[in-house]
């Protein structure tokens, strides 16, 4: 690249965008579909159902301990995919670019998001890139949107929750949240926290592959797990007890959260997984996630019960219970 | 909504995310698939391929004569999978709104995206909603990506352009521009000049339906009719020859380009369709578009010529002969 800044005629649709596709996108991104350089996408697809799932990434700040706004663009929307069933298989990209935004930043972002998209074996096929006078945004944001195709016999929403099936976890809850809060804040931990960011659709392939069963899945990202057991809660129309002691979570996220003043149900997280399991299909789905280098610290968290309808219950560790409501203000902006 | 305001709260995913989507959100957007809400659509498809797309809208100011961010969200992307030969049937749709922007006014988006996705007969299935605090976005973007299925027998691209092919318009160049342009400066134009914003996928459908031999199609959006015809000469290794005195111009849109200094044919357009017909065609092709409420003004503005590959000339009203380059720097950013 020429420029060592993103000028408005970037943006414009005519030679800086061009250069700016051949000489930096294209660098990172060479997907044949996306090498055509049309508007749009043509894929071969087989199946008789696809899913499709959008999200925006507005993270501040873009790089953070274990990750950056490219990966979790990525990542987010492959797990989307994956939470309802999916295979996925297409993702397209919009950019939307800060005058003046470091092109050697830029270029850190389109090598994250191709290393996750690599990860997850997804293809990076479409993209639009707009570029907004200085202030009009903060740096960049990115939308990614996915195309997947089901995986054959599996039929997870977040309606299907079902009295007796037991929730599990593929590991420990809140890190994603409190590294970008940490990172942003520039707190100074004894401990770096790292995000747990990471393409769930491997592990979820294999878990609904072996055991069709399987009811929901769901990612709890904005919200954290109380917000997302509370939804499946809801859409469901079950009730969920969660356990305290059971609660995965690092120490020193722990502390952090304690210093912070910050509740761990309700931090996001951008690589875990809240799986809804027949109670007798548990150990095996545990043996599955367990084999897997992002559910090596799979373990059971709680169960769906009857009543009330609607509600999430906490056994604490001193043996009480309490109701763990969806999140009500903001805790985190700019969180994902 | 009991707010009149956007909160980041309306962007954690909780509470107030949900209430935004059950109030607002679904008072418009109302697909069976959409309603499940999950954070994916599961959808039917029996097609072998697929047509993808994504754009994001940025356009300042949001609302103009003739439409809104709302209505090119749609349209943009509609029309970007016709362009390619699809028939589109679901959007998704992503919005990042600053803290604070009105609810009033994301309501007016809301119908306005509804409407032009009923007249397009395209389904709205899935969405996300981010909030970013004052200041981190300009009021409100919205990223819009699509799916469609191949029209039949179609095989239309910017790679397909050939020797003798016939280059048809649906109707008047520049006037979106020049309606944003003239709002956002707050110019007092003599005539209103309003947004050509359109969904060209049914027009487009009746054509390849009937003429499979169109080898390749593009709206001229930012950069203008200069900008496509330039992407199309590179992309296909052909040349391009158009007439000046036969290009479609409102006299009103003429004028104002006049007095503010900018090129008509590099300005943008949002309902325009850039037809590369064999000649023996054209005569069909001319008809079936004039049928059609955005093809009543479709004319012939040149044609596809062997040399020197990758340029575009116009022949000038006064009998000279000009090269058409791609737009260099950037006329009028945040323009779609």
């Amino acid at each position: 690249m020429e420029n060592n800044n993103i000028l408005l005629g970037h943006g414009s649709g005519g030679t800086l965008s061009h250069a700016l596709i051949a000489e930096l996108f294209l660098k990172y991104f060479n997907d044949p579909a996306l090498l055509q350089l049309d508007d749009a996408a043509r894929l071969n697809f087989s199946a008789e159902n696809i899913i499709f799932s959008t999200d925006s990434y507005v993270v501040d700040p873009i790089f953070f301990p274990g990750g950056d706004i490219g990966k979790i663009a990525v990542c987010g929307t492959v797990n989307d995919l994956a939470m309802l069933g999916a295979r996925p298989l297409f993702l397209s990209v919009g950019f939307i670019l800060e005058e003046g935004f470091s092109v050697a930043q830029l270029e850190l972002i389109l090598k994250s998001m191709q290393d996750s998209a690599e990860e997850a074996q997804v293809r990076i096929v479409t993209g639009d890139t707009k570029v907004v006078p200085h202030g009009a945004v903060d740096k960049i944001f990115i939308n990614t949107s996915g195309i997947g195709e089901p995986i054959s016999g599996a039929h997870v929403s977040g309606h299907n929750a079902q009295i007796g099936d037991v929730i599990i976890i593929n590991g420990p809850i809140a890190q994603h949240g409190i590294a970008v809060m940490a990172s942003r804040e520039g707190l100074k931990l004894e401990v770096n926290i790292e995000t747990d960011a990471a393409p769930l659709n491997h592990l979820v392939a294999e878990i609904l592959e072996t055991v069709p069963e399987i009811h929901a899945l769901r990612d709890p990202t904005r919200g954290g797990i109380a917000t997302t057991l509370n939804e499946i809660a809801r859409q469901s129309k079950i009730a969920i007890k969660i356990v305290e002691s059971a609660l995965p979570i690092l120490p020193q996220v722990q502390s952090a959260c304690e210093i912070l003043g910050l509740d761990p149900l309700y931090i996001a997280n951008e690589g875990k997984c809240l799986v809804f399991c027949p109670a007798p299909k548990v150990d095996q789905v545990l043996t599955i996630m367990q084999k897997y280098k992002y559910g090596q610290n799979a373990c059971i968290i709680g169960e769906v019960i009857g009543d009330p309808p609607g509600k999430v219950f906490m056994e604490t560790a001193i043996g009480g219970q309490r109701i763990i409501d969806m999140l009500a203000g903001e805790q985190l902006p700019r969180i994902c």
